[in-house]
Parts: structure tokens; sequence; C-alpha cells
């Protein structure tokens, strides 16, 4: 369906490194609509040759498909640099009419589609704007939002009635571009397409969920953002949390994306809820020895750079079995990955032998990857059984390189797909959980920083498990394979 | 436990291709007995000297460790021949005589392993003549036979009879050398020591089983066994009921041989009778094109190298499963394996897409290894599931050569421990299965030769599976592995 697609923020980074990069690789593949047009919208004073000229010079670096004359032409044919400050409330007007010019050009039937890549300060004047009269289109046009949406609960609620006032829920598209990873949609098709997986994925035969995400890296230049983030709004309440609905979903009726939704929010609605004395015991937060040193970071700040918590969802799936997630700024490497572990066996009939248990592991990233680890006998003239790796690697051969997260999305969006996008109650139950975490720290201050960089995070995550009988797994598979 | 091991066919093609290269690799790796003494009988006028340079030269060629000197010069201190024509009643006497010396020599306590690798029409006057008074031992002394055990049930009860009033059924190791095979050891491993695969071991989740077992060559120069033998002695009878009786055995109370071997038994029992009707209709036999003009085969024979047949576990956790047995000679190509097939997914969330079954393969040979195949998105901007392969390889890697079975086995005789032997009833159980076959067959002329070489058998075969739906796997892997 063709349409025309409006970034605020069109000489932002995430235009440059992702949208743009991600449209392009569409276009190469074919999958953009017969007709369209891309309006970047930016303070700048730029006019379509020099933001072209710009544009031109990211390509090279940050697509995924080899960067061809001939599709860089196409696009370009497509994209216009429109300079407008939406910090300001005039203009819009003249905006409309640029728009639907734009719109009879391309044949895009009025159907536009608004992307904010703007900081979320910009969100309300832009919305208000958007909702102007003299905006008004036939077609309703879809919104498409970017994190953070809201920073607890309450401001998350004024966000939202302000959005779904001016274009209503059907037509919002909240990113969480994790949702859009390659491995996030396997894990649907990993439990619901194998006779082998659904019968064992339950209480009964899983021990633990761990749910990580971490980075070798400090937060870098982003100070400003991280310090009123924290890991717990950066990682947790969004895509962390996505990925625990996913692994403990009940199986939808159907792929519709509001049954598939209404799947996902029923887990977060059953994730156990924490009175302050439950998030002292079951959560844990760190801070890097040298994030106080970071470019725009208050050198007594208190905000958090690692957390790892333990969850339960309660229900008859899931009672009793802990979901441990982590996430963490600074740590030896960068991994996300969901490791399943099932429970030892019952009655084994081998009492003399540790077994090691068996596990399926979701890698996420640096390589997408599924691993199962199962026990066999070691080949040789003594009886030894040890656990063997199955490894599938998508990505791990050269040339072999998945879609980005942004492809599909953007993708979708076009085709008014929003499975893979937040609906509000996902992101109203996520900061619920989130809010009552907050809401207890707020009482009691950190003995901050409390891990040396590069280091596995505090000594305190590790009792957390330790408590359970559990531990932080680390199959440490990637390293084996780099070793290959 | 020192002991004497005497080999009767001390000069044969076992001997020299397997059983020393067996024991020099026991050898090689410190797991034979502190002292040891090997007695070869054979028929040809050879001293000790002749008989050491002819295992000299078959060592170098046949031991899976690398031959070297300082192990051979072990060996030979250890490994005596003995002239003795054993189709005749005389010369036991001495022969006694003569063990009892080695006996004093090795410090082997008296304890004797006789090992029977001669044709089976030689076995009567062994076993009468070592049992003659003469040859009295204070320690009851181990028999180990090997294969075939009879020809039918009849024959097998008359062998049998006669080597347990010999011997007592306690100490005879009956050869099945399939049981000493690493991968067939790892079947009760993958399925008693992995939380993943006990839940799911059983028809609700199990479609069908394949055995399969066939090579790419003819019989070559064994025309007079196999005109006797056929597929149907050659390999069903023996090692591919094994193999079924370890993928459907219920778990053992403990490792005990005696508790292993009665599950195995009871899988056997559990067979579902077969009326010639049935027969006719589950069991299909086939001859490759120019098996006739075979070295000592008839020009007329009937004998089937081939044979594929559907067999029944008829109890609780097997009702109504298919075990599909298929073995054959001139296919085209060489593979011992089981596939597990896992059932479709009721009420598939995917009804649009054809999902491909989970699979569990066990291969056998050529190398050792572990497939699961199962369901996930294939990466890319189109929805698509495609299986993946999951593949463990045990002995793919240059260098990494699993023990031969007969290292597993001669060790085990050594060791008194008859697990990966054939007990009585299991023989007695699998003739009982093959007899209501053979019988069968002996009033309808097959319609032979019914398949060109290098074909995969009757096109019959395929119709037996067709019947239920089903058909022949072949994941390839194995090509797909030799590709790379």
């Amino acid at each position: 369906m063709n349409n025309t697609l409006i970034i605020f923020g069109g000489t932002g980074d995430l235009t440059h490194r992702k949208l743009l990069p991600a449209l392009y690789n569409l276009l190469y593949e074919n999958h953009l609509p017969e007709d369209f047009a891309i309006v970047s919208i930016g303070r700048r004073p730029y006019d379509n040759n020099i933001y072209h000229n710009e544009i031109y010079n990211s390509l090279q670096k940050h697509t995924r498909h080899p960067f061809k004359e001939e599709t860089w032409n196409k696009l370009k044919n497509h994209l216009y640099y429109y300079e407008l400050d939406f910090t300001k409330d005039e203009g819009f007007c003249d905006l409309n009419d640029y728009l639907n010019k734009i719109d009879t050009k391309h044949n895009t039937n009025g159907k536009r589609i608004y992307y904010l890549a703007v900081a979320p300060e910009y969100f309300p004047i832009i919305v208000r704007n958007l909702h102007k009269s003299c905006m008004k289109t036939e077609v309703k046009p879809n919104l498409v939002i970017e994190k953070p949406f809201g920073k607890d609960l309450a401001s998350a609620k004024a966000l939202n009635k302000m959005i779904v006032s001016a274009f209503g829920e059907k037509n919002i598209y909240r990113i969480d571009h994790y949702l859009g990873k390659e491995m996030l949609q396997n894990i649907m098709v990993i439990r619901f397409a194998n006779a082998m997986f659904e019968p064992i994925w339950n209480s009964n035969y899983i021990e633990q969920v761990q749910i990580s995400s971490y980075e070798d890296i400090g937060i870098g230049t982003r100070g400003n953002y991280y310090e009123t983030a924290g890991a717990i709004r950066d990682m947790v309440q969004s895509h962390l949390l996505q990925i625990l609905s996913l692994i403990a979903m009940e199986k939808p009726e159907n792929l519709n994306p509001e049954t598939i939704r209404n799947e996902k929010v029923k887990v977060l609605k059953a994730l156990r809820k924490m009175t302050p004395k439950d998030v002292y015991k079951n959560v844990v937060r760190g801070q890097y020895e040298s994030y106080r040193k970071e470019v725009n970071v208050d050198s007594n700040s208190n905000i958090e750079t690692y957390l790892a918590l333990k969850a339960y969802v309660d229900n008859q799936r899931w009672r009793g079995v802990p979901f441990y997630i982590r996430t963490g700024k600074m740590l030896p490497k960068k991994t996300t990955e969901v490791i399943i572990q099932f429970k030892d066996l019952k009655n084994s009939l081998y009492p003399d032998i540790q077994l090691s248990p068996n596990y399926l592991v979701i890698k996420v990233q640096p390589h997408e990857r599924i691993f199962v680890r199962f026990n066999a006998k070691r080949p040789g003239n003594k009886f030894i059984i040890n656990p063997i790796n199955m490894d599938f690697c998508q990505n791990c051969e050269i040339g072999t390189i998945s879609p980005e997260a942004y492809e599909r999305l953007l993708s979708d969006v076009m085709k008014d797909d929003a499975t893979l996008f937040a609906r509000w109650d996902e992101v109203e139950y996520s900061w619920k959980f989130i809010d009552q975490i907050v809401s207890a720290w707020k009482d009691v201050k950190p003995i901050f920083p409390n891990y040396e960089d590069k280091t596995w995070g505090p000594k305190a995550a590790d009792y957390l498990l330790a408590k359970d009988n559990h531990h932080w797994i680390n199959l440490d598979l990637e390293d084996e394979y780099e070793n290959i």
C-alpha cells in the first residue's frame, strides 16, 4: 500500500544509522510499496541536495546489502527534505500543503505515517500540531513513536492519552526495536511450530529461565539520556519484559496481532506483585566503577547501570519457575540471550553421575543462534556421560546477515501490521511492574559504584540466585565458536 | 581380573581384523588386566614366531591407535599360538595341560575365556570337548560365542541347550557386536540422562521410528554364508531387533545387566505377532539385480538381500507407533541409523504453513552423530518457517576415532559384565519373531531379483509405508556434511 513516511528528526542519528539504511535494504529487496515517499523533517536549513549528499554518505556505512547506485537513485527519487522547526507551533499547515503535493506526485492516496524520531520532550508539541485542523486527512495517519514511552506509569499514561486522542490506538505503533529482531520473532516459532518443545514448555519440566542482555562497554556519550533512564527504563521496562512475555505467553488462538498481544499482556498482568521488602530481596542494582566519571553524568549519580531481578509469572503454566532478568553495562562481554534450563531428572538411572541439566538457549546477539545442550555418552572405553552442544547459528557464516530490526518494523507499519509493536496495555503493565521497583528504591540510597569495570556485576546478584540453588549460566558457547 | 583368552579360529579373519586389534587398542589405553594371556588356536602348523609375524603385519593395518613397537612387544609377550585340529576330538587334554602352564606363567588364577571365532558348524565339537573331564577347571570359564546363533528358533535352542549345559547361562557371552558400538551404548544415555527427551518418548509424541542399516556394496565373497542367512538372519534377527529393543525399552530400575536385559526382553516379547497374511502385508523382501551372479551364489537363489518390515510394540508406551526396519545390500549408500519422527502438532498456530515434523536421529555409521531437526523462522523479511538441523558429530573430525565395538566387548567379558551381550531369552524371542516371517515366506516364491543395483530396493517397500501416510526418511545430512 503506497504511503508517505514523514520522519521528525530527519537529520538525527536514528534516521541516518537505522531508518534510511532499513528503507534502502527494503528497497533493495523490492519490499517497499510500488510508490512511496519519505519526507525527512529537520530544523537545519538544508535543501534536498544537501540532505541527499549526507544520506548518501551514511548509507555507504550502514546498509546491510551492498551499496548500489541504482538502488540509491531509486531511493533518492522518493526522498525529500523539509525544513521545519517542530519545536514551534508555526509551519505545520504549510507542511500539510507540501505533503499533499508529495501525495499527488507519488500516488500515496493520502496515507501518511508520522515517525517521531526525536527526543521525547518534543512528542507533545509535534502531536498537538499534527492534530491541528489544517492537518486533517481523509485517511487516518499512522503514528510511530520511539521509546522511551514515558518515564513511569503516570507520564506514560499522559503521553498515551495525548496520542490516542489524536490518532486512536489502532493507528499507533510504539516501537520496541527488539521485537523486530530475528530471534525474538523466532521465539514464537520455536515454541509453537515444534512438537518437541510444546509439551515440555511449563513448570513440570522447566527449572528456570534466564533472560540476559549485557554489554562490555559503558554508556559512552549517552550520559544525558542515561541519567534519566538507568538500566531499568533503558532495558527492562521495554526489551526484557517483552522477551519474557514471548517466552511465557500461552499459545494464541491465531496469528491476529490483537490475539497475540492479548496473550502477551496476560503474562505481564500475571507477574507477581512485589512489596518494597520483596524488591529488596529480589532486585539487585549496580553501578560500574567508572560510571560517575562519564561525560554528562553526575559525579554523585545513583543511577543503576546494572540490574538483576527474579520474577514469577503466577499462572498455571509457570507457577514456581523463577524468571531471572539481568542487564548491565561494562560487563566482560556483549550478549543478549534467553536460557531455558530444564529440570533435573527424577530418579535418575545414573545415580552416581552428576548429570548436567538440559538447556535450550536462544541467542539474540551478537550472533543469532539456537543451542540445545543435552547429555550423551562420551566416546571411549570408560563410561562417562558428558553434555554435548547442538548448535545452529544463522548468521555466523560470512555473507549471511539477517535483516535489521527496523526493516521488519518499517515494513510492518506500512502494512498496518501492529504485531511487533507494543500495545498500550503492554506498556501499562510493564510500567506497573517497574514502578513498584523504582518506588521501593527511593527509600534506600544505594552504595554505588559497586562493581568494577569489566566484571560480572555486584556480588549480590550471585546471592540472589544462590538462595534458590541457582547460578547465572554462562555456557560460553559463543567463545567456543569464536575460537574455532 | 587376570585371565587367559583362548581364541578358536586364531588365524581367521575376525581374529586378524577385529579381536587382536581390539586387544592392542585396549593395551595401548592400559585397559587390560595387570596380567593376561591370549592363546590363539588354529589348524595351521605355525609356531609363535610365524604367528607373531602374521599378527604384526595385520595390526599395522587394523589398529585404531598408532602402531607402537612398545605396545606390540608387550602384547607379543602375552600372545601364544597353539596348533590344534579342533574339528577332531583328540588333543583337547593336551591343550588343557598347555593352558595350565600359561595360567601359571601369567597368574591368571585359572580363569579362562573361550572365544569361538569359527564357523558355526564347529561349535558343537568344540563345546563338547571343552566340557571333557580332562578340561575341568576350578574357576568356571566364560564362553564367548559369535553369531549366527542358530538359523532358526529350533537350531538356536539346540545350540543353547548344549552350551548352557556345558558352561551355564551366567558364563555365556553371545556376541552381537552392534551392542558394542558407541552409538548403541549411547541410546540408553540419550533416553535416560536427558529431561528433554524422557517425557516425549512415547506414543503421545512419537509418530514413527525408522531403524535402517544398508550398504552400498553387495555380499562380496561371502556368498556361502549369505546363501544360508539372507538379510533377515544377517541383520534383522540380531542387530536391528537389538536396536529396536534399546529404543523401545522401559527405563530399567538400575544398571544391573540382568535388569537391563529384562527390559529389553519385554520389548521383544511385546512385538505384535504376525499371521502369514500379516507377513505378506508388513514385510517386503528384495534381491538386487546382480546377486545371482555373485561368487558362491545359486543362479536361482531366492535369498533376500533386502528386507523392510513394519513392527508394533504392543504395550502402553508404544501402542500404535510403527517401527519400520529396513536393511539391504547394494543400495545407493552405506548408513546405519535410527530416526525418531515426532508427531505433527495438533491445532497448529500456523495452519497455512506445512510444518516439517521434528526429528531426532541417532546415526551409528559411517559417522557417529546425533541430529535434532526442528523448525525455526528463516531469517529475512518474508515470514518463512524452515527446519533447521542441530548436529553433533563425535567422530567427524580427523583424529577422533571412537573405540571399536570389540574393544568394549572384550573388555566387558574380562570383567564378567554381560550387559552388552544377548541373553538367551533375547535370542529366543527374536527368533520367534523371525521364524513367523520365514515360515510365511516358504509358501510364496518371490519374484527375484526385484531391484536394480544401487537403487533404494523394491517399490513395495515404499508402498508399505505409503499405506500409513509415511515414507522412508532420508534426511541426507550425511551428504550435507560430506559436501562441506
